[in-house]
């Protein structure tokens, strides 16, 4: 199979250092195109980047060219880790001029016609490319959003519980320094130290996640009814947002049943068949002290997302914690997610993907 | 002015250490005896003291020599800083024997006639003293205890609040890791890490928290009515519990006038003239990422609880963070200051503690 | 092929979790017998394994049994992580016995007859087991033991330059907390700080290194001839052993030259075609401020030793700075190496392993 | 008396505010202006900081407006906090325009005629004023620098010694994210990682300490005689710089006469009395595993170099642990300490300080 050439928008920057990483062995797409800011435009990617991640940049990008932010693109699939002032108007543009850009900007999420895209959990919201081609005249081109990183955990794990009726959700985050890009948090902001504010994020999480669990129906998506609180911390740990969720149900199962919704919860075919998707995309923990930032935001490969301590809240119906990798799941690895599914459904053009049984192959 | 004596009990651990700190250059009370395990007995305190606080031990303590748990002591006023099973039922004993106990351990905290003690809040508690030798046949005796160290700033927030009708608290907590004594929590544990977990805190939050704002009379204490849920996280910072509210007030005022009534909050007197009460015991804090651990922890000596983030909550009345040093107001530096009110209000026998107007010396 | 059971003394602990966590899929050998202290015996590894590591213990090895440390174990090869006190005179027992035992404990490492193995730098050290099996009356019996954690990244930094004459080494350490064990090092003791001291590893230091990089004849080692100055300090780091080393050789070789020693090394044949060899051992990294811990103390699975800012000294010859991950190529993955060594050299009785060439499969 | 009115260059900054927060209850001086960037101009102090010390800005410079870099200044003397490209050539202008000016900068301290003064060290060489004016033709100005923060702990321990003849000094360094300046390290660079390497320490440490260990007469500063090689490392703490030293003596003291020189040393009269002079600059630490950082930075109020691990080193005579804090007495600390030494010289126009003895107020 040949390879489908991609292109990544803010490629130095630190969610941008994440899909180069991914992307390296990824089998289905390669990078060929990387973008940056006018301070790197010109230079090979090995000169321009300061890598973040461990280790050093994967070689097969050292060499490609950094291509300046208004440059015309030759791949179909676009990857964008721009900030936001930098994501409007270019990748409406770029879907405008055809592309299929994936992006991880807060900028169009919450654009009517733009799916907030998770395919464990809303893969049918990929309907609203049809909807958004149409609306904008749009032939080959598509937007595709991905959600805040410390929304993902919640959505997450609420997705298999929808059909009880979840009435109100109150979440209180420990957010990783690397949520911020680089430089981003400076240490001494955060060395010995806990900053109860994340500016943005409350709100983010508070909408986007009704949005995300919503339903599409005639052509739009029928947000999720419930109320949402959150509250967001920065804490001084590298990767990994945890959350602390109390969730109200109308229909309310024991303890038992909701952790087997999680533990047996996979999404619709053929999602679990995807590359990046993870095999069990929820992992309920039994000891009393789990899941801990540190030892289980690799879990899946950075995919799955860890959960634990479910018990009676005095307050709402239950309480518990959930964490996932923040620029893994939560940024990079879910936009090659995203690309992927929309890869099977055949919205990439002639691109047709190789496709293998997971639960074959391990 | 004749300095009262006073003796520590397990003098030699970490909250130990910080009686041994914070009563060093003390107006009232001077450290003559030290208590330890069978390990301490009969070193000095500077030979049997492996000293984890900053600098070093003070000179005035060095030589005294450690006595065993169970030996007979001089001191009229006790402060313990005992481990759980270590108190039981050794405070019991002493308080029997006539020692004024002011104790940090959390064995005796919810016996009905053991007043839950914090001086701006509750002074009024102070009374269950009489019930307690009433009840048990004890004359100078007492056994006056504190709260775990994260109720504290709880309690201290919502204690100007009592009279709006608190309903619901939903409190989610960032712990420092001197919460849990040394060696406490291994490094392995929580260097980059967050641990949503702290065995027992969560059901002391619940039920403290309802004693030390329930109101004393007829010789016992009505609990606040309200719920509480309380979720604990451990976090890699040394010293400071930062805690996230959310409350549901049946009377609504203005987030000007609550944030009044917290600026302006002194305790009844001779509350604020005490040697070791802070001059605002609650600090509203304006900036949008206030109050922060390293940076608020140490406000009024340690003894301040410091506020921010009052904005409404979409699912109770209004949410907010507030901080307090875990081991100065949350532990030693409570039991002090609770031993100042007992002294004040004449329950240490004759002594007659030299009062001065703070707000004129300030 | 057949794989060859092993045991793991001390298997709940630290080290013992890292060699059952590496030992997961290895090729060779598989883990048949876990050997614990008083408190786990006859628990099942699930239940007495407090594990500490990243995601959750291997499947594989949760429903051993847990036998006692005086045990007769059925496997001919031990791998050992038990605590010095435990070792002695355990180890030296089971080898007796006719068990091929490979250990990170100290307490035999300067013993004339027991190599400091480490198959990179000293592969003919191996021939000390015929010494020790003739001096001792030994058949199959062996003790091969691994050098302190912090020795590790000294001697394989130091490997290629032995022949330019190693006079004088100075090296100052920054230790991760990893490798004090497990609960180790309190948080209280080094969230926020520097401890310029770790009991015992500076004449470990300054006494392995010479054994290690010393001359195999004549039945003996005879110790490198230089000096050693070692300086330790633990640093609030999860893994990783970094140093910064000044040397003073013999003969000079230009920068390029020594960085080009460093880059070429592989060790002799067969080492790098074991299982756990990395595909270079000493990786030169030309950035102004590599190796940093967190980001290279994975390189090579944690097996290869990185190294950067070679310079020259004013004082010595070159300074520069090497890091190795110090429980995996520091300690459990080192004796695993070593244990491939003696496999491949016919040590362990009549197993023959598969051997494969990596430089094909890579 | 009448406190002088200074002015701080660069008071938004990092060290800018700790010479604010040094300043605030100066009996000597008060600072009346505040000299920030562009940026800050024209605003209040209280509207241009970004306060990232503990706790608030003091309220006494809230209402001062910042003004921009060009500005003329009222007062004679002025602390520089500026950047070294700020610094040149402003703060050479400002000493030309009559002001005495005391900086962090590096930007001159290499100069000849610019004393790098440490009253408890090289008092002597305030000498170097006279020569400046009389070279540049000045009358009331002058620039007088201090080191770099990580030279000061080095400087500080070896003064005691310097009769003994050091020839050879070897440090390497674990110095806190604050000697960076704000936002400096970024939190991904610093969280679970050391990074051996400070982007021009390593020379102004193998030089400044020379200079100043040197001796003035004839109108210039003859170096000491000595060969340095400084290695740097930034390490995760917040504040306090700490080195690992080994000196080579001409004369050998055993280690109870060097740590008596240690303990006994308090520079020359008048310094002990200046108000920020610390009661021992130089305090040995008995037990085996300090200077730590975070327990000993704040000796001393910060101003006191905490040393400790005196003992042979195999390569050189001796070797042992030094830490400053590197923000106060490594920066604005120093800076104070030199203009109270100026103060009492009488370099301070008509400014007479009211002397008083400490050892009797103490």
């Amino acid at each position: 199979m040949q390879k489908l050439n991609v292109a990544v928008l803010g490629a130095t920057g630190a969610v941008g250092q994440r899909f180069i990483q991914l992307l390296e062995h990824h089998p289905w797409f390669q990078v060929a195109e990387v973008i940056g800011s006018d301070r790197s435009a010109g230079k090979t990617y090995g000169e321009a980047v300061h890598w973040i991640l461990d280790d050093n940049p994967p070689s097969n990008v050292l060499d490609l060219k950094v291509k300046p932010l208004d440059a015309p693109l030759d791949s179909l699939l676009v990857f964008s880790a721009l900030p936001k002032e930098a994501a409007d108007p270019r990748e409406v543009e770029l879907a405008a001029a055809g592309h299929v850009v994936c992006t991880n900007a807060s900028t169009n999420r919450m654009i009517d016609d733009v799916p907030l895209l998770l395919p464990e959990v809303n893969a049918e919201h990929i309907g609203l490319v049809e909807v958004q081609r149409r609306n904008r005249g749009w032939t080959s081109g598509a937007l595709v959003a991905n959600s805040n990183c410390t929304t993902m955990p919640i959505v997450m794990a609420l997705a298999p519980l929808r059909h009880l009726g979840i009435r109100k959700i109150l979440v209180v985050s420990a957010q990783a320094t690397s949520g911020a890009g680089y430089p981003g948090v400076a240490s001494l902001d955060i060395l010995d130290n806990i900053i109860p504010y994340v500016s943005g994020d409350e709100h983010k999480m508070e909408t986007e996640t009704l949005k995300m669990l919503g339903q599409f129906d005639r052509d739009q998506i029928t947000w999720l009814e419930s109320r949402v609180s959150a509250t967001c911390n920065r804490v001084p740990v590298v990767d990994g947002h945890l959350v602390n969720i109390s969730i109200e149900l109308d229909e309310i199962l024991s303890i038992e049943a909701i952790i087997d919704l999680w533990q047996s919860y996979r999404g619709i075919d053929p999602i679990p068949m995807l590359p990046s998707a993870p095999a069990q995309p929820l992992i309920y923990l039994t000891q009393p002290d789990r899941p801990q930032t540190r030892r289980d935001r690799n879990t899946g490969n950075g995919m799955a997302t860890s959960i634990g301590r479910l018990r009676p809240c005095p307050l709402f119906t239950y309480k518990f914690a959930a964490l996932s990798h923040n620029t893994i799941r939560g940024a990079a690895g879910c936009s090659i997610l995203n690309a992927e599914l929309l890869a099977v459904q055949g919205y990439l053009d002639q691109f047709q993907p190789l496709m293998f049984d997971r639960s074959e192959s391990l």
